[in-house]
C-alpha cells in the first residue's frame, strides 16, 4: 500500500466570498492540467464544514447541486494527477480528520521525502492510517503535538517533514496557506473584491484566494498580489493576510519544469511568466542548436510554444505538420490485425502536403523513454518528410523527481543510460540536440541558482534523496 | 459528524475457501435484509489483501470482474443499513488500516456505547479519525496496545469498550470472531467441506464461515455449527478452530427484537428457529388478546408469521387483505393535487374484495410513531371494512435501543408518551392491544432473563447507557 | 428480426387532467407486474406531444424533470415485458408516427395472429417498418387508409388485424380506448374528479382513465366505472365518453390465465375480482384432490392465494415453509464450485424448523417445464419433509399462448408431451394433482365458455392460429 | 416534430475486412470532429445485420463488447452534429428499415431541400414516419418502387430528391457510395489490403473504405483512391468496384466551407490539401488587408492555420496570445455574482505577457453573430493590448446554408443586415477586414466556378432554395 508517493497536483483555497465553493470549483477547473484524476472540496462557514470528492475531473465531480451543498464562506479545493487501483478515492483530497485540536482539512502539492520514516515511527507508537498519502503523516503530527493552539502545532510539525509542499489548510475559521523552505512548488496568493460589501462591511469587502497558477485567478477575477515565500505560513482570517516563517531564509529550489512544461503558459509563478519561459527556450536553442531545415514543426501541444520561438529566431517558417485529435476518449479498442504506431497515430495525424519533400525541425521538450519519438518519426518520414531534426528545450532528463513531479524510474529514463548520439540512433532522427543547462537557466532567468534542476543533473537540493535515490538503483 | 453511532448491520467472515470472496458475497446476499445502504469485503491470502466496498445493494456493488478480483481464501464483509449524508462511503465497512501490527480489516454489527468517550481521549493524546463510525475505536486501540502479539492486543482493547459488538476481523492469514460479553448480537458458526481437497490436504478439508444469521450457510452449502460465546473469540487458523474468553462469564442479553422483526423467518439464532418465536408470538397474543371479528390479516411483510399464529390460534381466516408493491423504487414523485396517505398507498393496497363489510384483525409488529398506522387504517375502512382491531406482537416500543437497532428517539415514540387507549384513538383503531412482556419472553422460551428487551421496558443492561439516555432527554 | 411477437404488457391512458403525465406514471407504476423491461408515456395538450421512454421499470425511467416536461392534459402509457436484444427500445411503447392523419401515438397489450401477413403485404406496396413489434401494422393500416377521418380509418384496419388488442391511442386533442371483438385482454375505465374544477368549468369537472387493471385506479384516486366491452371503441373529447362497436358482438374469449396468474389480486377484471378467483381455485382444489398431510405450504408467491384458500377449504395449517428473498438483482454470480440447485435456492430458503419431519402440500399456479419443481421439492426434501404432495391450481399447460402471453413453445411445455404421473416422477413428488377444467371454470364463474383456456386445451378461440400452432410444429 | 432538418455529419463505409466494424469506429473517430452528439454503426456478413447506435461521441459510444457484437466484413458508419430534444436517438443514423425488397441501412451527409414536399406526397399516400429525418424520405422512396431490383430503385428514387447527399448505403452483401450532382459534400474512396488474403484468395486480396475525409484512412492505413464523383453511385461488392452515373454531368457546387472550416487540415477533398487552402486564406488576406501592427494572434483552434499564413506573408510575429482550455465539459456552473465575459473566459484565457502593450492582429475564420467576438476583444484589451486588429480569412456571411451546414438563420447572421464599419463598431475592433469573394476562390483554387459560396453571396446553385428563403425571410 506504500509504494505510490509521487504526483503532481492543483490546490486552491477560497477565504472570505459567499460563493466560496463556486469559486474554488472553477480555480480547479483552471488549473485542471494539474492532475484530471480526482478532485474535492471542503467548505464551512468557520463551524460546519461541508466536503465531497470524486474520482474523475472537475466538471464531472462537481454538479450545481453539489455546490450549493458546499455551503460557506471557506473552502479549499484539489485536484489530483494518476494513482490507479482502488486506494484512489482514499487517497483523493482534501483529506479531513478530526484531531483534539478539531477538523482539520488539508490539499497538498508535492512530495514529502521522509514520509515513510515518519509514518513508521507513528504506527509504532499507536497511529493508524487509512490513506497512503503522506500528505496523511502531516495531521498525524499535528494531532500528536503537545502545544495546544493549531499554528503553532502547525508549525511544530512543519519542521519534523522533508520534501516538496505547498499546502492549503482549512481549520475552524481560518485558512492557511503554506510553502516548504525550498519552495519547490509554486503558490500564488490573490485578491479580489466581494461584490456589494464595500459599503456594508468595510473589513469584508475583500476575499483572498490561493491557488497553485495564477491562471485560477483569470477566471474568477482575482488579482495576482504575490506568492506564499519559502518556509513562510501564511494565514487568513477576519483581521486579514498574516504572514510568518516557520523555518529560517535558506537557499531556494524552484522546480524547474513547472517553467519548461507543468504549468499553463498564461500563469505566472515563481515570479515570472511561463510564456516568456518557454519563447526564450526555442530561441536559446535556436542559437544553440540550429539546423539546416526547410520548416519547424512541434509536436503538439508539448513543443508549441518552443517552436514558435525558434522557428522565429531562425527565420525558419513555422509549421503544423502534426495535427492533434482532441476528442480522444480515454481507453481506445485496437483492431486485432495490427496497425503500425496505433497508439501515437490515434493522437497526431501527420499532414503530408506539409510535410512531403521537407527538411524538418521537430521540437518537444523532453524525450522520456524515446518509444514515442521513435514512432512519431516514423510517421513524419512515412508523410513524406526527407530530413528530421528533432531539437528538445532543455537538457536530456537523466534522474527521477521526488518533489512531486511523477516521473519514471532512472532505469527507464532513455538519457540516463545512453549518449546523444544512441539516442538519435533510437529514435531514428537525422540530428538530435539538446538545450544546455546554461542555456535552461538562462531561459527562466535563474542567475542565482534558484531552481531546482535535479532531474537533467541528479543533484538533489536534499540530503535524504539521495539514499532513496540508492534505494532505488539497488533495486 | 459525530452525531450517527446507530446501525443494524451484517457481517459474514469465509476461512479456507479457494472461492471466499464469492461466498462472502452470496452470504450477505443472504444477508441483505439486515443493510441495504453498503456493502463491502476484503479478501486475502494471508500476505496481500485486496478490497472493494461502495454504496448499494449487494447485487449492485459486486460485479463478476469485482469478485474475481478479490483474490485469496480468506475473506470478511459486511452489509450496512442508513447514515445518510456524504460521509457514508467513508464509513462504508470492512475498515482497513495500517498499523504497527500490521494491516487490520474489521466488520462490526452492534454499537459501541461509550465511543464518544474513548475517541476524545484517543484524540487528545494525538489520534486522527477519518470516519464517525465508532468502530474505528477499536482499531485504535488495537494500534496503541503495547501488546507486541495482534490476539493479546485486540483482548486488551475489547476490555475498554462497552455496548455491542459481533466482529469478524482478517489480520494476516488469521480470521477472528468476537461477541461481545452481553451476546447482544448474534454471530454463528458454520463449516462446509472444500471440495476436492479431502484426498490431497486433509489438513485444508474443511473451510469455516462466520455469519450474523444461519440464512448466509444455507446458500452457500455450509452447515451451522454453533455461536461464537458471549464474550468470547473464535480464531480460525491453518490449525483450524480455537475459542478463548476475553472475559468472565456474565448474564447474557440476547437481542428480543432479532426474534421479533430483525432477522430471516429462517435463521435460527440464539439458539432458536426465528420463525417458531414468531407463529408463538401470534398465537400467544390471539389467547390474550382476541377479537370479536372475521377474518385476520397481516401488515405485509413484517407482520405475517404472527398474524399466521394468530389466525391458527383464533380459528379465524387468514387472508391477504393488503396487496404490497414489490417494485418500490428509493424516491417516488408525487403528483401536486394531493393524494390522501399517497406514501402508504405506493407500498400497500387493500382488497375490496376481501375487507368489504368485514371485521377485521389487523396484525403487526410494532407501532413506532403512529402516523403511518393511522394512514394504513384509514385506507382499510375507505375499502370496505367494518371494524378494524389492531394486534401487535410485542409490548409497547417506550425507549431507544443503544444496542445497534437503528431506532427513532425516545419522544418520537408514540408509546412513550401515550397510554394504549390514547393510541387506540390516535390510528382510529377500534380497539388495539399489544403482547405482554410475559407473553414476549414465553415466546422465545427466555426463562432466565437471558434476553435485552430495554426497548419495551427502558431497564438498559448496560450502566454507561443511563447516563446517555439522561442526555437525551435533556436535548 | 421478426421473430419475437410475444409479450404480455400494461396501458394506461388519462384525459382532461392538468398532471395527466403523472397520473399515467403512477398508474403505470401500480401495473409493473405486467412489465418490467421498459416503460413510456406520450402527453400531450391537444396540439404538441412530448414522450419519453427508455428501458427499465417505471421508477428508474421517469424522473421528476422528466415528468414535467411532459406537459398537457392528456397522456397514454405502457409497460412491457421482455424482448431481449438491441431491438428492444426500438419495440418500447407508446409507438408514435407522422402519418396523413396527423401525429398517431398508440400503446397495445395483447398480440395479433395475422401480423406477419399483413406486413408482407404492406412490405410489397412500399411501406417500411422501423420495429419487429405487431403493432407497427396497425399503424400503416390507418395511415393507408382511404378515410379521411381517424376514427372511421381506424375502424377500417381493425376489420383487418386478428388476435388480441387492448389499445389505448392519442391522436389529436381525442384519447380512444379500443379492445378486440373477443376481448382477450382487459381494459378498464375509470373516472376522477379534477380538484377545483366542478364550480369554475363543470364541462371539465371530470377525468377519464383506461387500464389494463383496477389497481391503477386504486393509486390515483379513479373510480372504477365499467370495461371497454369486446369489439368497441371508447372514444373521450371535449364532449365525454363515446362508446361504438366497429365489430358485431360475438362469443366473448376472457384469458383465463389472468385470473390464474397474471393480474393483481387487488384487481377487478372482466368484471370480478382476481382473489375471489384464486380463493376459489385454492377451495375446488383441496375438494378435488385432498391430501393427506400436516400442513400447506405455498410456492411464494405465485401460489400464495390458492394455497390460503386450500388451507382454508381443508383445515390443514397454511404456514410460510418456503422465504422469497426480495433483494434479488437482474444477474448473480455463482461459484465455480457449483452449489445445487443455486438458481432456485437464491430465491427461495426453506425454513427447516417448519418442514422437518412433516408431510408437505406445496401448492402453486402451473408447473412450465418442471425443472424448477424438482429443484425445489429436492430442497423441501434436504429441509427435512417427510413427504411433498404438489398440488396446482389449474389444469396442465399443453398449449402455447398466441393472444399476449410469453410461453415457452409447446415442446418445452411439460404437460404437453407427458402425463401427470410422468411429471410426478420427474419433479419427484410424492402425489401431484391438477386442479381439473371444469374447476377452473367454476372458480371464475365461467358458465357460458366466455374465457379462453387454449393454454389448457389446444383449442383456440381464432382460426388463423391452428395454422401457426403446425407451423410451430414442424420447426 | 418538423423543424429540424439542418446538420452537419460524417459517413464511413468498409466492405470486404475481417475487422469492418473495428475500421468503421476507427474512421468515425478520425472524423469525429463533423459531429459529436450521436454515432452509430451496422455491420454484416451479408445476410445478417447487426447495429448499434446512441447518444454521445465515438468513444463513449462504442466499448470492446459492443464492436465484438458488429460482426461481419461489411460495415457502415455516422457520426453526427446536433438536433437537441427527445427526438435525437430516433434521428441517429445509420437508419436500417425493413422493405420489400429487403433490409437497407443508410447513413446521410447532407440535407434534402425537397424533403418536406416527399413527405407531404408520402404521408398523403398512406407512409407513416418514424423519424423528423430527411433521410427517411429516401428510404420511403426506394420501397415505394415498382422496379424489383435494389439499384435501379436507388436511382430512380435519386432522381426525384433535391439537395446535397452523400450517402453510404449498405444493402445485402454489397456497399453503395452516392454523391448528389452538384457534389456539394465531399466523400473520398480508399483501399486498403487485407493481411494474409493475398496468397489465399487474390480476389479478397483488397478492401474498400468510404468517408467523408481521408483523415480517416490515415489512421486505419487505408490508401486514398479518388472521389465518388457527382451523380454517381459506386457499388462495391464481390466482383470489386463499379461507377455509374444516375444523373447527367453538370456543373459543380462543392461546398467551400469545408476547406474554410470544417475539414480537418490533415485531409484531401474535392481533389486538393486543406491545409493548403487555409495557408493561401491567411497569406491572401495578408496581402488584401495589412496591418500596421505588432504580432499576429490566432482565435484558437479556428483561427491558427489562416493565421500562420497571414504571419508568414506578412513577416510579423506569430503568438498564440489566447490560450484554449482543453478540459471543458458540457454544462458549466456560473456563480451567480456575474463574471463578465464568462462563457469566453471559461474556453480562451489571454497571457498578458503577449499582450500587453502590443498592438495585435487577430484572425479568425469567420464571425456569425458578432457576440462572442465582442466578449473576446474585451478581454484581449483588458490584458493589456493596445490596439486590435480583427481580420477575417473570408467574406462576410451573409445567408445560411440549405445543404448540410447547420448555420444561423439569416436574420442571426450579423453580415446580413450591418456594414462592415458597423460590424467593427459592434465587436470594439481598431479595424476589420474580411477576404474577397475572389480572393477566396483563388486560396481553393476555384478558376471555373466549381464552389459554392452561397452563404457569402446568396446565389444557391439549386432553384427551389430561393423559395425556401423567402419562406424564411417572411418568418
Amino acid at each position: 500500500m506504500l509504494d505510490k508517493f509521487h504526483d503532481e497536483c492543483g490546490v486552491v483555497a477560497i477565504y472570505g466570498h459567499p460563493e466560496a465553493s463556486k469559486l474554488a470549483y472553477l480555480s480547479l477547473y483552471a488549473q485542471q492540467h494539474r492532475g484530471q484524476e480526482s478532485a474535492g472540496i471542503v467548505s464551512s462557514n468557520g463551524k460546519k464544514i461541508h466536503h465531497h470528492k470524486a474520482m474523475g475531473q472537475v466538471a464531472e465531480v462537481f454538479t450545481e447541486s453539489v455546490l450549493r451543498s458546499l455551503r460557506g464562506s471557506l473552502a479549499i479545493g484539489h485536484t489530483r494527477y494518476s494513482t490507479a487501483g482502488d486506494t484512489a478515492l482514499l487517497n483523493a483530497q482534501p483529506l479531513t480528520v478530526g484531531t483534539s485540536k478539531g477538523l482539520v482539512s488539508i490539499a497538498h502539492n508535492g512530495n514529502l521525502t521522509n514520509a515513510r520514516q515518519l509514518r513508521k515511527r507513528l504506527e509504532e507508537t499507536g497511529s493508524i492510517f487509512q490513506t497512503t498519502s503522506d500528505t496523511e503523516v502531516i495531521l498525524h503530527l499535528i494531532a500528536r503535538s503537545e502545544k495546544k493552539e493549531f499554528q503553532p502545532a502547525l508549525e511544530e510539525s512543519l519542521l519534523q517533514v522533508e520534501g516538496a509542499y505547498s499546502l492549503v489548510i482549512l481549520h475552524g475559521d481560518k485558512i492557511y496557506g503554506v510553502r516548504d523552505p525550498h519552495g519547490f512548488r509554486p503558490l500564488v496568493i490573490g485578491m479580489m473584491p466581494v461584490p456589494g460589501q464595500a459599503a456594508q462591511e468595510p473589513k469584508k469587502a475583500m476575499a483572498y484566494a490561493f491557488a497553485s497558477e495564477t491562471c485560477a485567478f483569470d477566471l474568477i477575477g482575482a488579482h495576482y498580489w504575490g506568492e506564499v515565500q519559502p518556509g513562510e505560513i501564511v494565514r487568513v482570517d477576519a483581521e486579514g493576510l498574516h504572514a510568518s516563517r516557520f523555518a529560517p531564509p535558506g537557499p531556494s529550489s524552484f522546480c524547474v519544469f513547472e517553467h519548461v512544461y507543468f504549468s499553463r503558459p498564461d500563469s505566472i509563478i515563481f515570479g515570472r511568466s511561463v510564456h516568456q519561459s518557454r519563447d526564450n527556450l526555442g530561441r536559446r536553442l535556436a542559437r544553440e542548436a540550429p539546423a539546416d531545415a526547410d520548416l519547424v514543426v512541434p509536436v503538439p501541444d508539448s513543443g508549441v510554444a518552443a517552436a514558435i520561438g525558434y522557428a522565429a529566431e531562425s527565420g525558419l517558417p513555422f509549421k503544423f505538420g502534426l495535427i492533434r485529435n482532441h476528442y480522444i476518449g480515454r481507453t481506445f479498442i485496437e483492431p486485432e490485425q495490427n496497425i503500425r504506431d496505433f497508439g501515437v497515430k490515434l493522437k497526431l495525424n501527420p499532414v503530408r502536403s506539409i510535410l512531403e519533400g521537407q527538411r524538418v525541425v521537430l521540437v518537444d521538450d523532453s524525450i522520456v523513454r524515446g518509444t514515442t519519438s521513435r514512432k512519431l518519426i516514423r510517421i513524419i518520414r512515412s508523410a513524406g518528410a526527407r530530413e528530421v531534426h528533432v531539437r528538445i528545450s532543455c537538457p536530456p532528463t537523466v534522474a527521477p523527481c521526488f518533489y512531486g513531479v511523477d516521473t519514471p524510474t532512472q532505469k527507464e529514463l532513455i538519457a540516463s543510460s545512453h549518449t546523444i548520439d544512441e539516442i538519435r540512433k533510437y529514435i531514428g532522427a537525422d540530428s538530435l540536440a539538446y538545450l544546455s543547462l546554461e542555456g535552461l537557466r538562462g531561459a527562466v532567468g535563474d542567475t542565482q541558482g534558484e531552481f531546482c534542476t535535479a532531474c537533467y543533473t541528479g543533484h538533489y537540493p536534499t540530503k535524504l534523496i539521495n539514499l532513496q535515490m540508492e534505494t532505488a538503483n539497488r533495486r
